[in-house]
């Protein structure tokens, strides 16, 4: 009887007695069978690794004696554990497998399930509906300020990478009222965008729609949200929170609101360079984020400079009916939203203006033609929200398999 | 006071009540502003759709007071619901977007969330750690049965659309032990396998994956697995499944077994023809798949015909350790997984035996070089498992925004 159990052998004891590295922990085992103790004791001794399998009676106590040892792979080169340095995006992105058998990453994987779990649980008990995303569209989001929308070819016909469900949503939110798509996006980011520390080529989004809401509506959800996420990491994976990050306060919400305008002034006041179209570079957004310590709220922002499917307040058409969540510390956005323009003729005449090729939104135009309900709603990046929770240093530290901007041959 | 609600007007009734759709629901509104009632009544006279805002102070009763009622929007066209017919994949894949607000789609999304949230809090129990999925990686799965892998660009690099994140699991299985993806998965299907009602371009999958199990072991999860979520749908959202599906018993496990060989003859004595290589014809697993009504597995398929990274039987390498579930009255197949080949020499063999460009594979074979576990694993497809517990006459009917086979310019 007992268990049978996985382990890589990963250094070598007195005697017969050996630590493996099994799912989560590391044990001392010692190997019964002096032959195979012997041959596996060669090995490390070359520096290979070692997998074996083995039965255990119990793993309570200092040693556990492993029975019926068989070795299943013996390494043809010395472990490169340890050697993954995420200061360099490209070396790390290609060594992400090895990343993922450290502790570090096996602790960051959990805590990403413990927050993907709890927003999940938040939204299904609001009463919204989980809709899967799609990853490829006749057209997806044409406004990812400096970002490449990524193209396929499908039965001949041109398709893109989804960027942003939005449209998407909007469509949902008219049929079903509160929806979310937990969504993966892929966007080529400027290489030069991995200096900040928080962009990824692929990344996943938790794309909320709620027909009839206001802005205000959305941002007291995104409020609620947060803090609650915050609660449930803390109460579920505290331990590696506080491993992690041990100043991780959750925050009480309201929190602060300023407008891009103010946002701006305070940008300059803190000594940032704000260029002459009034908008914020990504300097000066990390500027503005270091000055707070707890989340705050930047809305209103120029039409201009966003997505056509924001709604421009009917009161000062020069800037949407939007909003960001900022993190404080430098963390940067985590959160974008606002009110959707749902008429047909303001979209036509954006896209127009835009210039974009009609025929590949000719579905999203049928639908508003048709008509589709006022909605609002936002999406949180997951690694970023994964990378804040936990102190992270880079928001590629906190995906399984990262791809960071500029880097190719990646998994 | 009261609520705010947000409804289409379907249809006028006597004096100045309407029907108007809301959320889940139709209720009988009085629109109590006489200029307002008139204009609506004029607009869905002319045939058109007319959103509107309103507030009432309850919904119980015959028919709601609407207070402050505001027209949003007042359609251009007459409604086109109804007019969309799941026969025709093309044309249903084109106006999803109206599919969604009818009803029966509606009912069939809120389904598939509670497949989604049981599948989850299933697999949670049982100890695995989902991990978020690449969408684009250097390569994904050659081993499609006639669909084209789809590619893309990205700094000037050719990448894949990952159709199946086996590899992904065998890496992060090393890492974790049990884990699971629920990842999106494109493929260029033949367009003939429209005629199959049980493909589609771009699906879902629940990709689960166990260090050191056996093929057994997986069989006995992916039954387990298949009850729990059909007594959970039949207990969260059994009013709908019970009218969609009234026949649907949980089946009982342990499920039938036979293997390829087995099959194979079976599907001869049905009288479908089987081709002179010994492979199953999409006609012969259907006419399999009607034979039988509870779900049965079979198991070992030639190891020719499947994908490089299952284990061949030691004890007869022309056959796989694997296994497909079939789904009985001809729903066909659900979940399809095995043992994985795990050592370097054998996947590198398979992978030039298949003319595959190495250079693309170096992460995982660098991978396989340092050593990854052995494991088991398999796939469910969530639109399938969705087709068969609502007993769906397509798999099209059973994803939001879908892509049949063939089908170019859907959303």
């Amino acid at each position: 009887m007992g268990v049978e159990l996985l382990g890589w052998v990963v250094a070598a004891g007195r005697g017969n007695t050996f630590v493996a590295r099994i799912p989560g922990r590391e044990i001392k085992v010692k190997i019964l069978n002096q032959g195979v103790a012997k041959s596996i004791s060669n090995a490390v001794a070359r520096g290979s690794e070692v997998l074996i399998k083995f039965r255990v009676e119990s793993l309570n106590g200092g040693v556990a004696k492993a029975h019926d040892v068989r070795v299943l792979h013996s390494g043809m080169s010395p472990p490169t554990y340890g050697s993954v340095d995420p200061s360099k995006p490209g070396e790390f992105a290609l060594k992400s497998f090895i990343a993922l058998r450290l502790p570090k990453y096996q602790k960051i994987i959990k805590v990403q399930h413990a927050i993907l779990r709890s927003l999940r649980r938040f939204l299904d008990g609001e009463g919204f509906t989980e809709l899967l995303p799609p990853v490829i569209s006749t057209v997806s989001d044409p406004g990812l300020r400096g970002a490449r929308r990524l193209r396929t070819r499908l039965y001949g016909s041109t398709y893109e990478l989804v960027a942003s469900v939005t449209m998407f949503k909007q469509v949902a939110a008219t049929a079903l009222g509160k929806v979310y798509f937990i969504s993966r996006n892929v966007r080529e980011e400027p290489p030069e965008n991995a200096a900040t520390w928080r962009h990824l080529v692929e990344f996943t989004q938790l794309s909320v729609e709620c027909a009839g809401a206001s802005m205000e509506d959305m941002m007291e959800l995104g409020e609620r949200l947060l803090c609650k996420v915050c609660v449930d990491v803390l109460s579920e994976v505290g331990d590696i929170v506080r491993e992690f990050n041990p100043g991780l306060r959750c925050p009480t919400p309201p929190f602060r609101r300023i407008t891009y305008s103010e946002a701006v002034r305070l940008v300059r006041k803190l000594g940032e360079r704000v260029p002459k179209d009034g908008e914020l570079t990504q300097k000066g957004e990390e500027a503005l984020s270091k000055h707070f310590d707890e989340p705050f709220w930047v809305v209103n922002y120029p039409s201009r400079s966003r997505s056509f499917y924001f709604l421009q307040d009917p009161k000062n058409p020069n800037f949407n009916r939007d909003f960001n969540l900022i993190l404080p510390l430098g963390y940067g956005e985590v959160m974008d939203g606002g009110e959707r323009e749902y008429r047909y003729e303001r979209v036509l005449a954006k896209l127009k203006e835009l210039g974009e090729p009609l025929e590949r939104y000719s579905w999203f135009l049928e639908a508003l033609r048709i008509g589709i309900s006022p909605s609002a709603g936002f999406g949180v990046g997951i690694e970023r929200l994964t990378r804040y929770l936990l102190g992270l240093k880079y928001v590629w530290e906190a995906t399984p398999f990262p791809k960071p901007p500029g880097v190719v041959g990646a998994p």
